[in-house]
């Protein structure tokens, strides 16, 4: 708060800011007067100091570009794309953030300094997941700034593509043809000609946010019949474009699960979520369902997993997220033959995606609006 | 004859009938006649003979509980799914079909015996495809009984199903990351991390009847920029819930080509398609675009394939038709790693969809009405 000083301008009454200024101080959590500040940053024409801080290539260079007249300083978080999980983030690179008050960097970088930044204002995160942040304020008091997590039409959109792709290749075994190419082996058995249709395929989405909706949607478009579970209820008038049939609580999601030839977790890291779909849950489900898991690894543990796959009911699992990543070269996972393993990027942040919300974000926060995709931490999403 | 409909009355006499008889063997070619004598057996409460002759398991059985009144008899086709090139119909099997009136059966079982059933009158293949009969009508006179193929909206579905999932395959690599899998191998590189969405890429699909549009409208749902190509122009306004743009004729199709990161082809088989897309054509396509074939294989040979694969620009082609199936084991494009291949399964004739067809096309064949999908043999579709 103490930047505030900088941004005076000769002609600005000197009154109604340090109101600003004192409830600013005062009111630390409360979003409004907040806004009501950043308006007045806008009328005054300053420009809040934006540091870019990733390792997506081409990041800082696009949204310099789309915000060719803002404050914006690029700091290229080097390390290799393969190397995100664990990377620590130096002191040299802390102290170059130091003045940022909108700083859009990569989460799992962000939660090693995260009280830090003295005069920071808004955290714009650039993926969706925020368990590790999550985790850092448990204990603590909500942040004195905004946050808000990558979400976009084209990341949501990646996930549903991700999701219709797998299942009509499981339903087609395209692996096993694949196999039957490398023999030279003209493979037209009942396995090839009896495939189901999306049509005839009841899935199953857990978790009904944005990328929830677009792969019920998107499953729609093919005539499958979709459902969508969440834990507590929404408006059905909101998710109808996306599920024929809605599913709460407990109960509800035993119901999902028994209803369904595939099960979608696309679900949060968070307390609630971890070992939701314990393996006597999982009892429930259909004989040979499948499980697609592009939420997070922690919902259900590679024993359940397993135990799911060999004694029934899951026919198969397709897996981009698990409970440990890198998954560990000892885990059974690897080899098993029902289970496809992908490394965690059903939807990946994309420089054109994570600059475009970030811009719209940026537009809405100097003009007071509430940001999209604003994270209450206490939550975890 | 144009009075036919006036001569008939509830009770009728035998005279009118026998002159429809007499109209029916001397206009052979005239479907008005035709229906009308249609209209006439099923106000007479008369059934016309169906019979079922096909490989596809169940299919007479589910016929006969869709129609549970009519006069219909089964004559199974044995033989094994991946023996359905070539399998020669006996003598003794042709004698069983001798009463049909109508025949739902498989359209390369029934060209061995196109000239043999004299009471026949409509002709329901199983399939799309009428190659085989195309060339066994090439030389002669159109047959006096109607033919319809098989579609169905199901079939136009799984065929877009296929070209969605191959395409997000493609794009994902998803084969290569199956490798890496299997060497247990994390395999977060930049080819994972920075694929393209549907919302991407421009597709053209060549041929813009049912299955064509299906795949235009699915590609569509994921934001997918649609071309279409045929080779005389279609009226706009039928396409444009498929297609963003339409192209035709020979300046047309290298137009479309040039503008297209994916092709995809599903044209039958016939003179005007055989090679079509010859290596010279295929110049003109984007560097590392993609080749879908899940028409007929005539469209393009081995060699100007593998040709534009090698020297560019195809960086890959998804082949589920060929010049010759079963694929010979002799060709090269089995073990070309730009090339994968299915077993010409990419839209199946599955029997609850066929026979939903032919039940339709029943009701519409006894109450006079014109049948869908009905086929001029001299234009081969």
């Amino acid at each position: 708060p103490c930047t505030l000083t900088n941004l005076f301008q000769p002609k600005t009454p000197l009154l109604p800011l340090t109101t600003c200024f004192i409830v600013w101080l005062t009111q630390p959590t409360c979003d409004t007067y907040r806004y009501h500040l950043v308006i007045r940053y806008h009328k005054m024409n300053c420009k809040p100091r934006v540091v870019v801080f990733s390792i997506i290539p081409r990041l800082g260079e696009i949204v310099k570009k789309l915000l060719p007249h803002e404050n914006i300083k690029v700091v290229q978080f080097q390390a290799e794309m393969s190397a995100k999980y664990g990377r620590a983030v130096s002191e040299e690179e802390v102290s170059q953030l130091q003045d940022a008050e909108v700083l859009l960097a990569d989460n799992n970088a962000f939660q090693q300094f995260a009280d830090k930044l003295p005069s920071l204002r808004w955290f714009q995160g650039t993926w969706a997941g925020l368990e590790g942040l999550a985790d850092y304020f448990r204990d603590k008091a909500n942040p004195s700034y905004l946050m808000s997590r990558m979400s976009s039409n084209t990341f949501s959109q990646l996930m549903s593509e991700y999701v219709v792709g797998q299942i009509i290749a499981h339903e087609r075994a395209w692996r096993l043809t694949d196999k039957k190419q490398a023999e030279v082996s003209w493979w037209h058995s009942d396995r090839v000609a009896s495939y189901r249709s999306l049509q005839d395929l009841s899935v199953v989405v857990l978790g009904t946010g944005e990328i929830g909706q677009e792969i019920g949607r998107a499953l729609r478009a093919f005539k499958c019949h979709t459902s969508g579970f969440s834990r507590t209820a929404h408006d059905p008038a909101q998710l109808q474009h996306a599920f024929d049939k809605l599913y709460n609580g407990s109960e509800g999601l035993i119901a999902a699960v028994s209803n369904s030839d595939y099960i979608v977790s696309c679900l949060p890291c968070t307390p609630d979520t971890t070992g939701l779909l314990s393996a006597s849950l999982l009892q429930h489900a259909r004989q040979g369902s499948v499980l697609i898991n592009i939420g997070r690894g922690n919902v259900v543990t590679e024993e359940d997993l397993i135990k799911c796959l060999e004694e029934g009911p899951l026919a198969a699992a397709v897996l981009d997220v698990f409970q440990e990543e890198p998954l560990p070269a000892t885990s059974k996972l690897w080899t098993h033959p029902k289970v496809v393993i992908t490394p965690h990027c059903a939807g990946v942040s994309r420089a054109q995606d994570v600059a475009a919300t970030f811009v719209e974000n940026y537009k809405r926060f100097t003009t007071g609006q509430p940001l999209n995709f604003q994270v209450d931490i206490s939550k975890g999403y």
